[in-house]
């Protein structure tokens, strides 16, 4: 076990798509030892291991789990099996970083968040847009509130992409809208129903794309469109703000935010009228403002990430992509697989849960 | 009355903002001969009549219909009296155009079309956009199987707009998505069920952004996005078909349309299992082709359109944006009202129709 | 002759390419009465009489000057025309307004502007440009000092244009970028030299392509490219300053302008060291700040460069593109044609004359 | 020494900026061994062996050829090193792999590749754009005929650089244009004569932003305008042919080539008339067609440029990017700067050499 001063001690596990990014992250940081590579494909951990600076490579969990002293370990397998291994480390003592999506069910997933709670372990998740230079400011903004009340949110995240053998396009996309929306609106995302649409055209066996709607507090909407199908590229999410508007577009990288002081005003009898059902007669018209675009800190996302999370196992403060918010985006997930079953509206498990009580 | 050599005898009834645009065309048409501007405002009627070559000025409906010789009427007031106009101009014997929506109802719509089939009168709605060059060949590249089966339509038609005192942003804005789509789709538009959902954050009673679901055959999605709040303006129409997608940006005069030959393929299994249950395990994957941009045509839409509806009269054949196509359009809009109010799925009245005979 | 609160009675002598613009903005404008329209195409003056308020048709200049009582005329025939036409229309006594460009050559917009000042008639051209919103919030931004010293001005100016027969694309687009220049740039268009490149490539007997240097001053340099053979259209100038950098894409209704507070900065070295020579060696570096667009307004170009003319007309003072700063951008666009003779730098013939003086 | 089934013994000297990547890319190469990596700054050399597979460092040039059994170098050190680096290498029978520029002169690039030549080693310039997809491509479609004769180049290439050291801003940045039209115009750049013009309006002592003009056979022309200062990237370059016109924009992933089929046209005349000086009056006009965008491989430049280098180590035959292509454009490179000092324009030395043969 390491000292608050030391480097922390930690593997990452499965060397597939996403492991190679946190393994090179952790290699890179000063907060962090990189001490070894756990794969079942012994020659892909032994790829990735040659350009991270020569770390161990372990074939299966408990092997890694026996044989190294690790503080923490980072989590980048199928998603299926992220609450199994989770819970087998958090056992182990290791504080716990997992990519996204937290677990394959809410159930699950509250599983690992009480699991680590009872151990005084950390579990964070992977969240990567949190810790980009255009989400970090978008929070700031809107805490700000340079935006005002939020109006609407409206994102679109859709490109060509391989169908998934085991998760449909909301599952696969739509955390990161998700956890974005969590991560940005005052209060977190905690919706009291959602309502998904999807279609599988092609006959999948699954939806290809979909389109999701989580109401927000005041009237407000957020919606999400999630697209495998479509040949063109789009990462966009505009944030409608009663001041001003939002529009992060991720794909451009000169003006990935713009901020723009117009929008539509309800008039000076607004002032005049304290009922609401009046107010529906008010004049209503639109101003047009300047448009303004901040400029962008150049931070590697993961490398802020990876520090966020030893920052967190050292003071013991949640981060705030931790198993609670992560939960939050797996509790809207399956509340849109449930609609999509449904045909109709669903109230999310926690949003339920929280009635409960 | 005039011949089939002859040039017809318009008057525009309405001069505030779209009726000056028919004035102008058809002023400009080999075909008509605009013979009276009609508004209760007389010195707006004047104002359009000095750079529309002088023709007569008429205060009211009945001082036009009994002072002039006219084939036809073009009919640029508010919706909501689009049908008494309308009924008294076959009445007395006139070919109708009207400005979108057709009329404030759907049973209001179905007693003009009616009323024209029974006086053998031409009846047309002017759905501008139909007449565009790049819709035109976005039903040309359809019809010729260019895309082959449509998977799924994506519209977005947004931008800072006034909020309309009599309409919600369905009724001002997604008429124009819902003709294109009759107009471009083979068989027309025809759902059997229609979702939409609405917010209204500012408290003007009524929507002031809203997406709108219309269901396709075969599993296909056709999806709206309707927003008057967005201070950044989008109009693009992505078409997913099997062979290609289309993408049309109407805001890049450079390049309106691009047709993609892009897509996910459903792999070699699938040609081997005849079974749908099967299909879904199949190896699924993307090809990279590549894209292509026709050259349009450089038409003045509302020219096509008058030059449209003196052939129809001639001819006595149908245009493509006849009271029926018109009534398609509506019965989506009348739905999506329903849906807002039942918070789920409702089907048109005209699919009900359907399913009665 | 009217009296300051009169409107002043106008004619528009060409019913070609641009006139129709003139006259509809003069019938349009609450300080003129359109009069006349002359050419000598009697059926093309009287189809755009029609659609401006019906004014009387003159089939010659002479007809024009003798038979209407007029306080103007806005000339929009051929280039090589206008000396001879101002010149008739200054000796009876009418103020004038041209086309770009002022004249076919230097030496006869120099009697131009001589005559028009011995007669005491306004003397003003149609620099369009100059009046748009986005050119007026450019020297306005300039004026007050946000974008500090200029240091370079980058013009693109390309798009498939029709070969003129009569003048080299020089003529052609470069005025625009000119007139810009002369009203934007403290001090206006004066260099001492112009270095022109053409490219003839197709054999039309003129260049189709080209490019235009001209020193400002401070070892700052304009460049202006302008094309007729490009396919894809570009309007972008680009003004860099010390203290920010303008750009503006005239094709981008959404922003056209940017300010961008982004440069490079000699550091800290530089206050220490007196000596430009030593400042060679000093550090370099770049600092990127936010971007800002502000909001234009909407207003027609036109309709203000017609009410300029009348107010110039009416105070007797000069406007900002009266026929000095035509004729400045006349002498830079006869040394651009030197300069491709040539084969090298060549000074204009207005900064000759300064020197002279 | 390796036989032609082995893979090649490879060191890369330098461990700065570029590198890096070249020891990324022959680490994983199958063709290469990366055996070593050379820097002075010991520390550098480490940290990037580390993530390279962990190949052996030398402190200096000597140290590498003496110690270790190598078939080649790759020179990543700054262009004044460039020289006598090669010369070291190739004397000790080494093939080396040169970053652009090839050297700091004309005369130093003629001496090595004649070294080069007289021992038999292959010289090679890392000229990356050359083997990026979309240049493969253009080259492909210039030698397929699909542009026609070749009209014009407009390259644009700026952004926000820093202020190099040594060298101005032509020496910075043109190498990549250059090197990109010699590789792709048919013949290769061998310009008669060089037009440059620079600006230094922040008195750093060099070119911060200059143009570069290069006249190609057949009256066409090549531009270059490249930037230091420019608050905006852009990196574009338009081919204008007489059958198509190609757009190369480097920044849309989505779109980086189209083909317009749109062009200017000389009339039918032009077929009826023999002579030059009478086509100058034909009719000329332009067509609008179909853009056309082809689908790039995803392929990585610098594992391409490493692959070319051992095949050409092994065939014998040279690169498209040999020493000679590199001297072409070093030829260009150093007549601009003779054309900035003389105030005109330059006839490059390898013209003049031609000539005199």
């Amino acid at each position: 076990m390491s000292t608050l001063s030391d480097t922390l001690r930690v593997a990452v596990i499965g060397a597939g798509y996403w492991g190679p990014n946190l393994a090179r992250n952790f290699a890179a940081s000063p907060d962090w030892d990189l001490v070894a590579i756990c794969d079942r494909d012994r020659a892909r951990a032994e790829a990735l291991a040659r350009n991270t600076g020569g770390p161990a490579i372990a074939e299966s969990v408990d092997e890694l789990l026996d044989s190294y002293d690790l503080d923490a370990v980072a989590i980048a397998t199928p998603a299926r099996t992220h609450h199994s291994i989770a819970l087998a480390a958090i056992a182990a003592g290791r504080h716990v970083l997992v990519e996204k999506p937290l677990a394959h069910s809410t159930a699950a997933g509250r599983e690992m968040v009480e699991a680590a709670r009872a151990a005084g372990r950390t579990l964070m998740a992977d969240h990567t847009y949190c810790y980009t230079p255009a989400v970090l400011k978008i929070r700031d903004l809107i805490d700000a509130g340079e935006l005002g009340d939020i109006l609407y949110v409206d994102s679109v995240r859709i490109n060509l992409g391989l169908v998934q053998p085991d998760v449909d396009v909301f599952w696969d996309l739509a955390p990161h809208d998700l956890s974005i929306l969590d991560f940005v609106l005052p209060g977190g995302l905690n919706p009291h129903s959602v309502l998904a649409e999807g279609a599988d055209p092609l006959g999948a066996g699954k939806s290809c794309l979909g389109y999701l709607s989580v109401p927000l507090p005041g009237g407000a909407l957020a919606h999400i469109h999630v697209n495998w199908l479509s040949p063109t590229k789009i990462r966009r999410m505009v944030i409608g703000g009663s001041r001003t508007t939002l529009v992060w577009d991720d794909l451009n990288p000169q003006q990935r935010l713009s901020i723009f002081d117009r929008g539509v005003d309800l008039g000076l009898q607004e002032m005049m009228l304290g009922d609401a059902a009046e107010r529906k007669g008010a004049a209503i018209s639109y101003r047009l403002g300047d448009t303004w675009s901040p400029a962008l800190a150049e931070v590697e996302p993961l490398g802020l990430m990876v520090g966020q999370f030893a920052s967190s196992i050292r003071s013991g403060e949640a981060s705030p992509t931790d198993g609670e918010a992560a939960l939050r985006v797996l509790s809207v997930l399956e509340a849109a697989s449930g609609s999509l079953a449904a045909g109709g509206p669903v109230r999310p498990f926690e949003a339920a849960r929280e009635e409960v009580r």
